[in-house]
């Protein structure tokens, strides 16, 4: 049946032996209380939470969905209980303000314990999850009176933060919105407007939700300019604190969805309910995007989480399923046919999903790193080039991710044969949960376009000149001659990756329809270029350990990366292809011929 | 909303102006009834009872599904109605032996019927597609008396038929199948055991079902020259050829799936029901893949048709979706934004699902065309080479048909932003609908190892060499100069995949695994080629007609196929780098290193 394990051991490898965390934590002032071991035993914590609560209400909560009556959102059985036991751990304020009762903890352990969450139960995981954006943006952009009322309770989890952007009219494009926000003469704003596709907009999970939203206030100007952010919570709080009388803010229903279907999707009407805007007027979408990137890449670890639950499973069904004989001759001559892994095609999928899953957890975390490295290195530059790297790297982590979570969730399913399409081994539910992450938080056709306008051709290739100083720098210490082949096609792939950027911003200058035609294809490169050197780190530190071992995690370790270089990363040959083909064979038709009369 | 209209103008552009269908029936004594007029105003039928009895249907099918209550299925609300027009109206019989009552129309036509069915209501066809393999397969192989018996109500659509090969431990590898089949003395057997995942295998749309079941004799030999044939009624014939007395077999259940959930999917129990044989004693798969050759193809198609319906959808929606402004400047400066097709990469999306759309279509009617030569031309030679190339393209249909189906249904679904994932505009069920095609009938990795081991191996590619020589010949009189450049293109592919045939060749007799290793990339390599054949064909029509045409219809044509030849048959490159990488990478991984523990 369907089954997950927090994958601990290979967590450990990336965190300690790919990336030497605990080295960088000692040179960090403000991490300097986390070490390896303490981070470790959070992470046996974190693994039993989702193995042994959210889990085993996966599948219930997929069958169940959440239900709306009367205007009130009803969670699947069992997501109260088990949110209870989350919040009273404490799980919610992991990552969060110390000074506000946030565990401080590093972005390399949020991630891999997002890992978890999403792949034990990506429904249940979306109500933290965008709690923890939340948190975040307040964090970073509202007034101390704001943190101090807000930020205690969500890191306890008595209160859940919501993302209000898209309207019916408004989704990618959110320069169009039509939220309206009043100011009060008390300070406060008066908020109307419909806000749909609200992920956590009302449950019964916990007694307050924050909604943060985007409005246009009175004398706002056209477009992105005029967007201006507000704290709107369903309950008004109270001077001490507590949740008092309810705002003028309702869910007016729930989405029918191809998945996730234990969480809520939100149609909220906001009829001049009560706000208090947070950062500055006009400047609403700038800070709404610390929420937003935050969200991209915990999106993006949705798409690793269920690529990894999805090949737990699958291997289980494989180490049971017998059928036909392998290649060469009957491997189990006393049963009634072989495991079904030893047919080389179903090898073929297996070690893409698991190249895939390893790739990316070592990605996300590597994303982490940047991400503490910019918010508590003690040296500037290093802050600001690491924060560059989160700012290149962010829309790679939420389309790569996903796109490949998805993909290796269909690989995972066709293992299954039948038995992949029914719903019981629960392996087409993986499918339907991940396919929305390529969806949501900005489609990962936005991402591609944000990759190619903001991250490399706004700056002609400059962030991505500190990822490639990166990437040779680790090539050239990486002497273990076993390696060598891997190096010189990793450089190869590099210099492709350079030299198509610079193509494109020369492109670029003369047709803006370049960036969007070559967008997609672009950051799948971007990709797989980008997995290629985190496979090489990881070959490299199980090189290193290969010879002593006798647990086989090493040396599957080296044997899945090569397969990642042999029969993974020569899909960039295409891609570059497809790049380099331009704009005009996609521009060429009229609208018109598009259509079906 | 969700739309669908059969695509009749693209339709006679392949039978007629691509293929001249006209001239090759009228050289086919058997054909000689069939004109394209009369071909044309079948379509035109077809496309009415399809957009109005069975598309209504499709929603409101996946809503509700069948139900089973007390070992009875019911279809969904509506389906026996459309059902009973369908069949009263002869759609059942359309391609069906005239001496029996069937309609005798060509493959080609067929074919193109088939899309409609899928397209309109994917769960609805399956009763009908399994009927028409049924009736197939018995004209083929079973005596005249049982051809008298059951063709005629089978082809007037009073009894439906099915296909019974898997069991519970038994899917790709029939070998191992456990039902039995005891003679009895009247000449009739005793058949016992359970058949999972029988399409159809009860339902309430027609009097009778019929099982066609595979099972093995008291002495049959071990693996599949061991298996049998049957016929199986669920209600005994009477003398008069009435169905009479229940006969001993039952659904236990239906499965809980993905999609098609208007389609029951049944467990089947045989407790001792009577049957009797089709064919030969022990040459029962080889009489069983007459129909599983006509599914495969059949199944292909159901991808195609739901990537037509998915693309129609979309483009439905992307007519009246404004966001954002085209990256030269807006294109509709009154409205709050321009409509999303003016960005590149939804053009590269609808143009990615419209190109694998229409050559799908010309790469069905292509193999309806082999076939209909097989079968009914005159020289005996043009049959056999006919029949190779059926052969040789049938598992390409079913997986590459199918596998670009769910791709272009979900890259259809991305068009939409979020409103692809509510069930609201149907994209996300054409997506659900379309994944199971990949796996039954063969998963598209059984279709791989056919075409490279079967197909390709066995005869030295000797079946290849027929169709490259049918590709040079056509391209040998392709002369437009505008096409030059793709002839060259095509000739290069072409190329491409003779050497990495001849490779597989060599490779395959040193080491059987790399059979297996190289399948499924070589299948798809060798879709991409011919689907640049079958695009060049199209653009060859096009071109001789687009300087006196007004409609648009023969340039948006040329611009699809420009489309397809620079951005999307690239993708040959990396799959012929994977090809070579060969089997070691894969076989590398002990089995244990696979599980997780």
């Amino acid at each position: 049946m369907a089954m997950y394990k927090a994958p601990l051991r290979d967590m450990r490898f990336v965190l300690n032996e790919v990336f030497d965390a605990g080295s960088l934590w000692a040179s960090m002032p403000a991490m300097s209380e986390v070490t390896p071991d303490l981070v470790d035993a959070i992470l046996e914590e974190g693994a039993k939470v989702t193995e042994n609560e959210l889990f085993p209400l996966n599948r219930s909560g997929d069958e169940e969905g959440c239900t709306f009556d009367d205007g009130k959102v009803t969670t699947p059985a069992g997501f109260k209980a088990a949110y209870d036991t989350l919040a009273e751990s404490g799980w919610l304020g992991l990552g969060g303000n110390p000074e506000y009762g946030g565990q401080g903890m590093p972005k390399m352990l949020t991630v891999l314990f997002e890992e978890m969450l999403y792949a034990a139960n990506a429904s249940f995981t979306l109500y933290p999850a965008l709690n923890s954006g939340a948190v975040l943006l307040l964090d970073s952009h509202a007034s101390d009176e704001i943190k101090e009322q807000y930020l205690p309770p969500m890191y306890e989890g008595r209160w859940l933060g919501t993302m209000c952007l898209t309207e019916p009219h408004s989704g990618s494009d959110l320069g169009i919105l039509r939220s309206k926000a009043e100011p009060n003469e008390d300070g406060s704003y008066t908020i109307s407007g419909t806000k749909i596709f609200i992920t956590g907009g009302d449950h019964d999970l916990c007694e307050n939700i924050v909604h943060l939203v985007l409005a246009k206030l009175p004398d706002a100007p056209a477009g992105t300019r005029g967007i201006s952010l507000f704290i709107v919570p369903k309950f008004l709080i109270n001077e001490d604190g507590s949740s008092g009388d309810a705002n003028n803010v309702n869910c007016g229903s729930i989405e029918h969805k191809m998945g996730i279907k234990g969480s809520a999707t939100c149609v909220m009407n906001f009829d001049g309910a009560k706000g208090w805007m947070v950062g500055e007027p006009n400047r609403g979408l700038a800070a709404m995007f610390t929420m937003m990137n935050y969200e991209r890449l915990s999106i993006g670890i949705q798409g690793l989480g269920l690529g990894e639950v999805a090949y737990q499973s699958a291997m289980d069904f494989a180490k049971e399923r017998l059928q036909a004989r392998a290649p060469k001759g009957a491997k189990c001559p006393d049963k009634i046919a072989d495991p079904i892994l030893v047919h080389p095609d179903v090898r073929r999928m297996a070690l893409n999903v698991r190249a895939f899953n390893e790739g990316g957890r070592a990605f996300a975390s590597y994303v982490g790193m940047q991400l503490d490295i910019s918010k508590y290195h003690p040296d500037e530059e290093q802050r600001k080039q690491a924060a560059e790297l989160v700012a290149l790297l962010t829309p790679v982590a939420k389309a790569f991710l996903t796109d490949r979570g998805f993909d290796v969730c269909v690989e995972a399913q066709q293992i299954y044969g039948g038995q992949g399409y029914v719903r019981e081994w629960g392996a087409e539910q993986y499918v339907r949960d991940a396919r929305i992450a390529q969806i949501y938080e900005g489609t990962n056709g936005i991402q591609a376009m944000d990759l190619v306008g903001r991250k490399i051709v706004a700056n002609k290739c400059g962030y991505l000149a500190h990822f490639a100083s990166d990437v040779r720098q680790f090539m050239a210490a990486c002497d273990a001659p076993e390696l060598a082949a891997y190096v010189s096609q990793l450089e190869a792939e590099l210099q492709r990756l350079e030299s198509l950027s610079a193509w494109l911003v020369e492109q670029a200058g003369a047709n803006p329809e370049e960036l969007g035609a070559a967008a997609v294809d672009y950051l799948n490169l971007f990709g797989l270029v980008t997995y290629g050197y985190l496979w090489l780190r990881m070959m490299a530190a199980a090189q290193a350990q290969v010879a002593a071992d006798t647990s086989g995690f090493y040396d599957a370790k080296l044997k899945v990366g090569a397969h990642y270089f042999k029969r993974i990363l020569p899909r960039t040959l295409s891609l570059e292809a497809q790049v380099r083909a331009g704009a005009d064979v996609l521009m060429a038709m009229d609208e018109d011929q598009f259509y079906v009369e």
